[in-house]
């Protein structure tokens, strides 16, 4: 990798967390600073367009960042159920070592960016989307292998099962306790029985 | 109303919308002279120890305004099965109308004060925990008038009914769509006519 990426590369990843624990507007181009050691006209030298720039490119790479990981972990998997189950699996063993620090990047940027980010905000829609879009994928998969049932609302499951892990993310990181993640993962994974053929 | 009282209320009512919208880390005290047209000399002559004092008072003040806003639609409701129903047709009703603007406060001061704010932490957590209680003793009601089973696990119906409204609004105000909470809304309905006699 040439200095320049690397340097990028350094900029995205520690401003991801950044933005991740504080926020948009939390997060001010002096903590960039401060925290990548870099001058402000470096910054802007990569990122011409500034905070909203980097804000943007470090959402982007945050929620790369866990799926990823998550990935990692399901990719071996051959059923569709198990795969299902494995996700929720990875979020209980990890609301607390999140891969990007400051926890889910969907949920923190999204209830950040309701109010007074559109760029943000689109982002995020995208990347709740392609969630739901895997999970459907996921459905499909099992529906074809003759595991899941073929007459279930796939949209209807998928978004249960989003809103269920970010509920569950939301209490278990408020309370500092994994029991309330562990409830919602309950209920999930009762649901995913009632797909199954 | 003396005339410091009413100064006081203002301030906690404009910065609750203020640090609902944009976060604690997000509003700063310079927001909160603009928003309220004092000094900042006015500011700390009501809360000496500055930004965090306003923002925890604000916090308590915007839960109780949805406490009460809600609590409006349930007093006059004598079945505890259509108490529980009727709170989630009020947040339905409410998600892009809510009470304090900027959405649910739990939520939103949850998310924010996760990284950094100790003290509004476990303000968080108290309202999280009142809510919780409320419900159950909404469910020992139920059970006592022979409406809901006296088996069920409270705690758990509990913490799943609050972590699939958060997950709800959550999605709902992301994607500026009611049906993402209408979804979530099903599943708690769901569970609601499990746990009837």
């Amino acid at each position: 990798m040439k200095k320049a990426e690397k340097t990028r590369l350094k900029i995205i990843e520690q401003s991801a967390e950044l933005f991740n624990r504080k926020g948009f507007a939390g997060t001010s181009v002096k903590d960039i600073m401060e925290e990548t050691g870099l001058s402000k006209g470096a910054l802007y030298s990569h990122f011409t367009k500034g905070k909203e720039e980097i804000a943007l490119t470090a959402f982007r790479h945050a929620v790369g960042v866990v799926y990823d990981a998550v990935g990692r972990r399901t990719r071996v998997i051959e059923s569709s159920v198990d795969k299902l189950k494995a996700v929720i699996y990875y979020y209980r063993e990890n609301i607390f070592t999140p891969p990007v620090e400051g926890g889910c990047p969907i949920q923190n940027t999204s209830v950040d960016a309701n109010d007074g980010n559109p760029v943000l905000k689109s982002e995020v829609v995208k990347a709740l989307t392609d969630w739901q879009e895997r999970i459907i994928h996921t459905l499909n998969k099992g529906i074809e292998s003759g595991e899941i049932r073929a007459d279930i609302d796939k949209e209807q499951f998928a978004v249960f099962y989003i809103g269920a892990i970010e509920g569950g993310i939301l209490m278990a990181r408020a309370h500092d306790d994994d029991k309330y993640f562990d409830i919602m993962a309950k209920q999930i994974l009762g649901r995913i029985e009632e797909i199954k053929v």
